[in-house]
Order: C-alpha cells, then structure tokens, then sequence
C-alpha cells in the first residue's frame, strides 16, 4: 500500500499507555515500524488517568478553572507520555526525539479547550525524519499564535494524528485502541458481530456520530477532507484492523453492502417542549439560544397540532443536561410555551451503510423489525447512509442483536 | 526599599505549594502584594513530590534516560504547579497569567538537566505587567535557541527568580521557604540560634557554599553579579526574614560583626591519595580527571613527605562517590600512587563572617575551641570570610554548639 509516501503516524490512546511497561510495548511497536522501513511519527494521549487527576485538581482550586490555564494544565499529561515512550526507545538504541504540540508545529485557534487546528508548520518533523529519527508528538495539544498552548478538546489526540498525516502526506495514519477494528455492531452485545475489513469515510462518520466510541467524529472528518488513509487496530494484539478509506478510490467489492453495523448511543435525553406557538423562527430562535450554550442538538421532530400549537421533540447529549435546562428556564421568558418535559430513559439505536443510497425500502424493514419485538419507535431520523430511531433505553440491547440479524449481518457482511 | 522599581519576584518552592490549600495560601499573598501596589511576579517550583515520582517513572522505563528526555519529563512538574496557582489567582477575581519558562522568555544553553541562562526576552513579562496581570512562571526551566526545553538542575528555581529580578530590574526578589531566614547555626542544633537580619552577598554565598541549605550557591552568586536584593523568608508565616545585598551600599551596622553564622555539612566524603610521585603537574592531573567528570571537588590538602612523595586529601559530596571511585580507578594506569582511602565519616563545620576580613585571630580562636572540646581537625580551608574544617562526623553537632556560643553568637551578632 504504498500510496504516498514511507511516512507512518500512529496513535496510542491513554490506555495504551496506562503503566511503563505498556509504554515499553508502543516502544517495540514504534520499532518495528522504523525497522520496517518506515519514518516513523507517533502520537500519544496521557497516561491512563492523568488527565482526570488534573481535572480533579483544577475542581480542588476553582469552580470555574480558566480554560487557557486548564490547557496549561491538561498539556502535562501528554509531555509526560511522550518523554517516557522517547526513552523507552532510546533505551532500545534507536534514535528518538519527542515534540510537545508547540515543538511539532501545531498552530491552532484561541478557544481554549477546544481548540482547531489552523496550520501545522513541518520544518522541525521532516527536519527529525531526515536525519532518522522516531518523533514522538504529544496528542491532543497546539499553540496559538501568541505562543500560548492550547487543547483540542475530545477526540483531540485522533486529530492531531490525522493532522500530522495530512501535513506529512502519511502513507496512513494507525489508530491504535483496545478493540480489533470496528464492528458490525459492539460486540459485548452481539456475539455473532464480526470486524468490518473497510469502511468509506461516509460510513466511518455515520459509524462514529451515531454512537460508536471508536473513533472521533472529528478526526474522520479531518481524514475525509485531507484524504488520509486511516487503519482501526488494536494496541494489544498484531491483527490487521479497519481499514477507513475513500469509497470510490480504494474499497473494492465484490457488491456493496445495504447496512455496514448497527449501532447505538444511551448517552441520549429527549426534551420535548409542548404548546408552542407555532410561528416563523420559532425553532431558530429555540435551537439558536443551545447553539449559543454549546449545546449540541442531535435528532429534532416537530409534530403541528390544530390551532397552530406545536410539540418539538429533540435530544442532546447526557453531559449537557444542566446547560439544557438552563436554556429551557431562559427561554421561558421569551418564548411561549406551556410545558417542557425531559426524559433520560432513552436510546438511539441506528443502521449505517453506504448501500443504503441505491437500496430501497431499508427503513421500512429496520421499522418491521422493531416493530417485530414491541419496540415503540419515539423518534427518527435519516442521512443517505444511516437511519437512526429514538427508543426506551432498556430495549435498546434488543434492538441492536434484532437489527444485526435481521439484516443478515451475523453470517455475513450486507443484507 | 523603593530603590529600582515596584516591581517584585515571589519565588515559592516545592514545600510551599505540595497541596492545593497551600497553593491557595501562595495566591493569597500573590494578591496581598498586588494590593499594596507591586506589580507581582511569582515563580515556583513542583508541587511537593512530583519531581521524584517523574524521576522514579524514568528509572522504569531506562537506566540512563536522555537528558534531553529527562528535562521534557521533568519540566511538567512546574507547568502543573503554575496552572493551579494562576487559577487559585483568578478564583479571587484577579487577573492572572500562567508562562512556562518558554513563554517567559528563559534562553538557556544546550546542557540539558544542567543548563545555564544565556539571555532572557522579556518582551512578553512586560506586556502582562502592562496589562496589570500577576505573572506565574515555571521555575527550573528555560528553552534552548533550537526551541527544546531544559531544566537549570538544583536550585533552579531560585536561579530563576533571580534571573527574573534582574532583567525586570525589580526592588527585591523574595524567596520563600520553610524556615524564617538565615540563622546564626541551624536552630536543631544550638537551641540559642538567632536569625540574622542582613547578609552581605559574600556571606551568603560562603554560608551557602558551606552548608546551609537555605538558598542555592548559584542563585546567590546570580544576585550578586546583577545586584538582585533577596529576603530569604517563610511562607508559612508573616516575620520579616533575611535579607541579602550588597555589603557597602545598603547594610547599615554599628559594628561588623567578625562572625555571622556556624554551618556544617555532613554530605562529605574524605579521600586520601598516598604515596603520589611528587612531580610537577600531578594535582593538575588528579583534579583534572575528577573536572572531567564533573564530580565537585572541596577542600584539598597536600603534604609532602620525605623522598618526593605526596598525601593528598580532599573532599566530595557524598552523592558524587561512585564517580570518585571510577576516576580514581581509571587514575590507577596513569597516576603512580600507592593507595588510596575513602573516608565518609566525615563533617566539615564552617565560620562565616565578612568582619574576619579585619580580625586577626578568628582562626586561631577556632583551633582553640575545637582542641578545648577534644575534636581533632583533619583538614582546614579558608576564604577571606569563612574557615571551615574537616572533623569526625560523630562531633559536628558538638562542633557548631560549642562555636556558637564561643564566638559569641548565642548572645548577640558578632564577636
């Protein structure tokens, strides 16, 4: 597979480096790399709990810490990791040099916490390449263009690899976790879910957006729009992972597939506001005011009753309950509604497939299936490639084993 | 004391912030000095243990880490200390700024775990005074001119502060530290010591050199090159401490005192070379080897016997033995000597006064003591300002007793 270059990044998540001798592991695995051949770029998180120690901290000083002085803080977690796996490697007799996000480059905006890459400058990684050396960039961190350091927020290590990739015209970018790859579904439900060998970019967002853990939305997104071969694999064993790829370009099928996975999310509350008036801009103003807070809004229904009364009907995520609630008690006074109702007791459970674009009536047979197992459907909501449906929490497990076998994918991959 | 500015230095180390209640005790005396109208720099060191428990996670994972690794790992300790006391800072609802030894500016050289300041930028410490901010710094770290960062080895955070009062011509740069000043002999030992309330530079740096673990050697010696005023004082307690400047402009004293203090220093290891060919350019040789490998030699005694054969004993710190050996060792193919003996119980007790410079007989008045109380001196050295000697270990706290209180120390200052 040698698309673009001998370039390989990979990423190590916080519990692939949890203790020294894990840390020895990516040491070896980083080796072989370089010993096969390739110039090698390695990206890692903090160790195991690091991170929530200095949260925990930060909550001992303040209610409320400073987000510029909480990227001061969190950032640690990761230069302590790069340190010790650089001297893992050393100690091995290679050569090897680790780079905080500042050292490697990494530009991003001033939203502390939250930060987005806005360049990466290579000179000091082709530099390290050149002259052999294994670099170790420490995940999750950048600097603003005032020097300050910044954080990038969930997900953050996977952009900075998939960042690093694209700067660096990566051959691929390896995501190391503690699963083989990703999964028809999640396997501690389904026992038959299999490992799936490639997916699009299109499904691997669908995939991630709708509740699987694997991988951040936002990395794929980065790798999508920069083109980077992304591989799923696991820290802790040598199979091959998934592969995540461009559809048209790389993945070569016998047939499509309908329905890649199924997935789910119990990481869900459904809000719904009842007896709004139902005037022009009245949705705008109500999710524009969540917007504000950052809070994100996932599936929305609206249903119209007589007399221009409407019922919305939508779910954000479990951490953004307080923020949610306050927007309600703020919005009372400006808009006119009777009563708000929120309800924790819910799950979306969804199928994801790029076949689903050229295959019809894949929604009506999820619905059958459901409906099958007395599975009341609250919610729905559709992208060309994934159909997600709302339900009581404690069917969801059901719903995921009755989909996965009802659309075939406990013997084989598609419908 | 306005002499330069009303800008001030707080330098806190480790003991003074290993707790967040502590850290918030350093916040609140940030902020008293902020409102008696300084302009306020803090620098600090890591919190309590964590310097140790980075090295024991290094000596994990290598027997000899890279230094340059080593100083990546160990440069977090500070970042966390000052993330915590900038948001302790804005907690109260004034306006901090956390900088890492990068960010504020720390050139040093390339002699990692060890280095040295080179130059400091303080372009960015003045804009944040501008802006009315309290500065946090990380002590103990600087960036090299290729951007990677080091650490100033032991008592860098002391060089720090010092470094940044001169740059920032500041009225005075305080260090904080778990005991109230400089005593005339350390308060364990004789019960009737008293704080010294003004140390010349030269004192200090002969107290310090000769055992007093108070304030660091080099940080003295920084103050004095760039007349930096120190008060060396508590964080536990409001007292005034010591304070330590230049001699002629701005101690104002009745009478010199001939003795200021009494210090020993029990971390000394005896070394006696015999039977050396006694030819020029042996001593150059011997001290030579031990420079090389950086092991500190102290005092150095020379006999020579009949015949052209010399005894030479000197003295190491107790943590620089394995060194000495090996010199010593590779010494036997090139050196013609008959034997050598490592003596580590040993003590040196030390007279530190400026007012010696014009008293005759302080030595001799030493001698006399020491020979009242049946101690037997092995080795003396002298400076303008201090004589120490090399005694039995088992006697040094009888030593520095009966020196106190000889030289009148237990009474008044001086003589």
């Amino acid at each position: 597979m040698k698309t673009k270059s001998e370039i390989v990044v990979m990423k190590f998540g916080g519990t692939s480096v949890d203790n020294t001798d894990k840390i020895k592991k990516v040491a070896e695995r980083a080796i072989r790399a370089k010993d096969n051949g390739k110039d090698v770029v390695v990206v890692v998180s903090a160790m195991g709990d690091t991170t929530d120690n200095l949260i925990s901290l930060a909550s001992k000083i303040s209610d409320v810490p400073n987000k510029r002085e909480m990227d001061m803080l969190l950032s640690t977690g990761e230069q302590v990791s790069i340190a010790l796996i650089a001297m893992a490697i050393q100690a091995k007799g290679y050569e090897c040099v680790s780079l905080t996000g500042n050292q490697a480059g990494i530009f991003t905006d001033e939203v502390y916490s939250n930060a987005k890459i806005t360049h990466i400058n290579n000179a000091r990684l082709l530099k390290e390449l050149k002259n052999g050396k294994i670099i170790i960039v420490a995940g999750f961190q950048g600097i603003t263009a005032d020097g300050n350091i910044s954080t990038l927020g969930r997900g953050g290590s996977d952009t900075t690899a998939v960042a690093l990739a694209a700067v660096l015209k990566a051959e691929y970018c390896e995501i190391y976790t503690d699963v083989d790859g990703v999964y028809t579904a999640d396997p501690n439900i389904v026992r038959q879910a299999r490992k799936i060998d490639k997916l699009s970019y299109e499904e691997m967002l669908e995939t991630a957006s709708s509740g699987a853990k694997v991988l951040h939305l936002r990395a794929v997104e980065f790798a999508k729009n920069h083109d980077v071969v992304l591989s799923v694999r696991s820290s802790f064993n040598e199979n091959e992972g998934t592969w995540v790829m461009d559809d048209n370009k790389k993945i070569e099928r016998m047939e499509r597939p309908v329905v890649t996975g199924v997935t789910y999310d119990t990481n869900q509350i459904k809000i719904t506001i009842f007896g709004l008036a139902d005037k022009p801009g009245i949705a705008a103003k109500l999710f524009g005011e969540f917007a504000l807070e950052n809070v994100s809004v996932d599936l929305i229904v609206q249903n119209v009753s007589e007399k221009g009364i409407a019922t919305i009907s939508f779910t954000v995520k479990n951490e953004d309950l307080n923020e949610a609630k306050r927007v309600i008690e703020s919005l009372k006074m400006g808009l006119d509604f009777t009563e708000a109702d929120i309800d924790s007791n819910v799950a979306k459970v969804s199928l994801v497939g790029a076949g689903m674009q050229t295959h019809a009536g894949v929604a009506a047979k999820m619905f059958e299936i459901l409906a099958n197992e007395n599975i009341n459907i609250e919610m729905i909501s559709t992208s060309p490639i994934r159909i997600s449906c709302v339900i009581r929490k404690d069917k969801v497990k059901t719903a995921v084993k009755v989909l996965h076998s009802g659309f075939g994918l406990d013997k084989e991959r598609g419908l």
